[in-house]
C-alpha cells in the first residue's frame, strides 16, 4: 500500500550519509532536505565510519568514483552493515568502465546492500547481461510489453540473487525484492533532461527505507512513485521559456510540498506476485 | 552601525579564495558573484599559495575534507597570515568525526583565523563542550532566553580564547569578538531547508571582512544581517508550489539585489557590550 | 554560415566526456542535456580511457585541477587523439598559478587539442603575454577598436601556433582558426555574474564540434553565438527581484528551447578573413 511511508520520513528526519559524486551532490542534498531528511556528505576513509555511526542510512553513488572514495565506500558499508543501517547502491554508469563494474560488484560482494537503484541497462550490466552502455543515461526502451516483461524478469532475478530490493528506473519503473514486484507508471519524459534525477531518487530511497524498516519494499515503491509524481507536478508547472533548469527546481520543490495524500491519489502502479 | 559595509564589498570586488566542499561550491561561488565579489576555488597544495597571493581573503570549509585538502588549507592559511589577508573557517559538521574535529583544531592552532562561522553546536564542539552532533544541520534551540544567554557566553568565550570574530548562526545569530556581541534576529526558518546556506554565509563573511578591514566585527554582523534579510525577502517571494529549490535561488537573487539601504532598514539586532 | 550546426547536435546526441571542476560540473551537465547531448563525468585515471572510447568528444577543464586529475586528463586526451575524437581545453584561471599554467601547456604540448575556450587574458597567459591574472573572471576590456584588434591578432596567432580553434570570450567573442576569424557580438553583461558560464560554453563547444566534424570552426562560432543569444533571452526574462541565480537557470532554459531559426535570426557577427 503506497502512500504512508513518506510520513515516516517526515517524522524520523533520517540522517542520510551520502558518499556521492560531485556532479549531483548539491541536488541530492537539497532533495533530501525537501523530504525533511538531513544529508551528510563525507568521503574520507578516516571519517566515514564515524559518520555512518550517527546516520540513519548510507547511500553509495559511484558517479565520479576514484580509488580513494571506493575504499571509503567499503569501510562505510561495513560499519553500516554491523549496525543494521540500510545501504543503498547507485551504480552510476556501470558498464561504461571496468573500474565502475568492478567497484559495483565489489560493493555487492563485500557488503550487504539493501537496495540497488539503477536504470535497466545498468541492472543488466550488473547481472552480466551484455549491453553496450551508452553513458549514464542509458536505457532500454520499455515501451512494448514483451521487453517490459523481460526487464521485469531481469530485475526479479537480480533481486533474488543479490538479496536486495532492486529499483530499475525507465519509462516504467520496476521495484522488486524477487517475490513481489511493483510496476510504477509515474514520471515524465522530461526527467531525463535533468542531471542527477537518478542520483536524487537513490538518495531519497535511502531516506525512505531508513524510515520504514519494517517494510522497505513498500517504502522503496512509494519513494519511486513520489519521485515520479514530482516529475509530473513539475511538468505541469512548466511555462513558456522554461527548460530543464527550471524543471530541475520544480522537481525538488514538488518533493518539498509532497504529502501522503498526493502520493496516495497520484501513484499509478500495479503489483505482480 | 550596520548598513555601510556592503558598499565596501561592491566597491572592492574582493577575490575570495575558497577551499570548499563539492556539495555547495557552486552556490558559494554564485552568492559571492551576487555581492560583486570574485570567487576562486582551488585546493591543490601546489597552487594554493599563489592563489592566496592574488586573493583578498581565504575561506576554509571542511564540509567534504580529505587529507589532501587539509594540507592545502594549512598552506593557504599560512600564506594568507603572512600577508595579512583575512582567513575564515567554516568547521562544517565538526563533532561528527575526529578528522573534522582535529582538522578544525589544527587550523585554529596553526593559523591566525580572523573569523569562525558555524552553528552553535559546532562552536560547542570546537570549545570542547560535549554535545552529540546531529549531522551538519545541528542546532541548539535558542528559543528561550536562558539558553540564548548561555550560547552567547559560549560564543564570547570562544571568541576571546581564539582571538577571532565568532559567528554562531541559529534561530538567533550571535556575532562576537569577545568584547562586543551582536544578536541578530533576521532570517527565516526556511533557510535550513537549503543545503549550504551556512557555507554561503561563511563565503560572504570572507568578502565582507576583506572589504572592511578597519572594522571586521561590524562587517561580519552586517553580513549576517544581510544573509538573514535575503532569507526574509526570499520567503516573501515564495509562491504556491515553490519549495526549497526555488527558495535557494531567491536567496542568491536577494543578495544580488541587496543594497546598503535595505540592510539599514531591515537589520534587526541588538548590541551587548 | 551560422545556424545549422545545432541541428547536428540535436540529431547526434553526442556523449561528452568531461573531466571537470566540482564547482560547475552540475551546470555543465545540465546545459549539455539542454542541447540534447549526454554528459559523462569521470576523472579516475583507471577509467578515463574507456570512458573516452564510448564518448563523442572530450572536454578538459582545469578549474579545480589536482595532480590526480591532471594525469587523467593526459591519458584521456591521448585516447581521444588516437581515435580522432575532438578535444576541448578550458584553461580556467591559467596565469593564476604555475600549476595551472604548466598543466595547460602540458596538455597543449602532449595532446592535439581541437579547441581552446578561454577569456582573452587566459589566452594571453597561454601565449606567454604578460598580464596579471585577476582570478578566473579576468578579462581585457574589448571596448575600443584598437584593443579589440590587438586581441584578435593574439587569438589568431595562438590559433595558428597551436593549430586549434581558439574561442576567446569577452565583451566581444573572438573565434578563430588562424585563417578565418569570427567576431561575435551576442551575450549580456549579466553572464559574468553567473559562475561557470565559461565552463558551460566549453562543454557546449565539445558537443557542437563533435556533431559537426566537417566544419568545426562554424560549429564553434555558432555555439558561441547560441550561448550569447541564450544570455540575451535570459536577460529579457529577468523580472523584478530576480538576480544571478534565476538568471543562471534562464540561460540553461534558453539553450533547452533553442533552435536553428533562433540562432540564424539572433546571431550578430562578422567574419574576418
Amino acid at each position: 500500500m503506497i502512500g504512508k511511508c513518506i510520513e515516516g520520513v517526515h517524522k524520523l528526519n533520517p540522517i542520510v550519509h551520502c558518499i556521492s559524486n560531485y556532479v549531483t551532490a548539491n541536488s541530492c542534498a537539497n532533495i533530501l532536505l525537501a523530504v525533511k531528511a538531513s544529508p551528510i556528505m563525507a568521503d574520507d576513509c578516516d571519517e566515514v565510519e564515524e559518520i555512518v555511526s550517527i546516520s540513519s542510512s548510507l547511500c553509495l553513488n559511484i558517479g565520479t568514483l576514484n580509488k580513494r572514495t571506493v575504499e571509503s565506500m567499503i569501510r562505510a558499508g561495513k560499519t553500516a552493515n554491523k549496525s543494521g543501517k540500510p545501504v543503498v547502491l547507485d551504480p552510476v554508469g556501470i558498464g561504461a568502465s571496468r573500474l565502475r563494474t568492478e567497484t559495483a560488484k565489489k560493493i555487492l560482494s563485500e557488503l550487504k546492500v539493501d537496495l540497488v537503484r539503477a536504470n535497466i541497462s545498468e541492472i543488466c550490466a550488473l547481472s552480466g547481461i551484455n549491453i553496450k552502455s551508452r553513458g549514464v543515461d542509458a536505457s532500454i526502451e520499455l515501451s512494448d510489453e514483451k521487453k517490459l516483461m523481460s526487464a521485469v524478469e531481469t530485475v526479479k532475478k537480480f533481486a533474488l540473487v543479490q538479496r536486495c530490493i532492486t529499483v530499475a528506473t525507465g519509462k516504467v519503473d520496476v521495484v522488486s525484492d524477487g517475490a513481489t514486484t511493483y510496476l510504477i507508471y509515474n514520471g515524465s519524459e522530461l526527467m531525463k533532461n535533468v542531471t542527477g534525477t537518478g542520483c536524487q531518487l537513490s538518495s531519497l530511497c535511502a531516506a525512505f527505507i531508513a524510515s520504514n524498516k519494517d517494510d522497505m519494499l513498500s517504502a522503496a515503491a512509494e519513494c519511486v512513485a513520489a519521485m515520479g509524481i514530482a516529475g509530473e507536478i513539475a511538468k505541469k508547472r512548466m511555462k513558456n521559456l522554461d527548460g530543464n533548469a527550471s524543471y530541475a527546481n520544480y522537481i525538488i520543490d514538488a518533493i518539498f510540498n509532497m504529502n501522503s495524500k498526493q502520493i496516495f491519489e497520484g501513484a499509478k502502479y500495479e503489483i505482480l506476485r
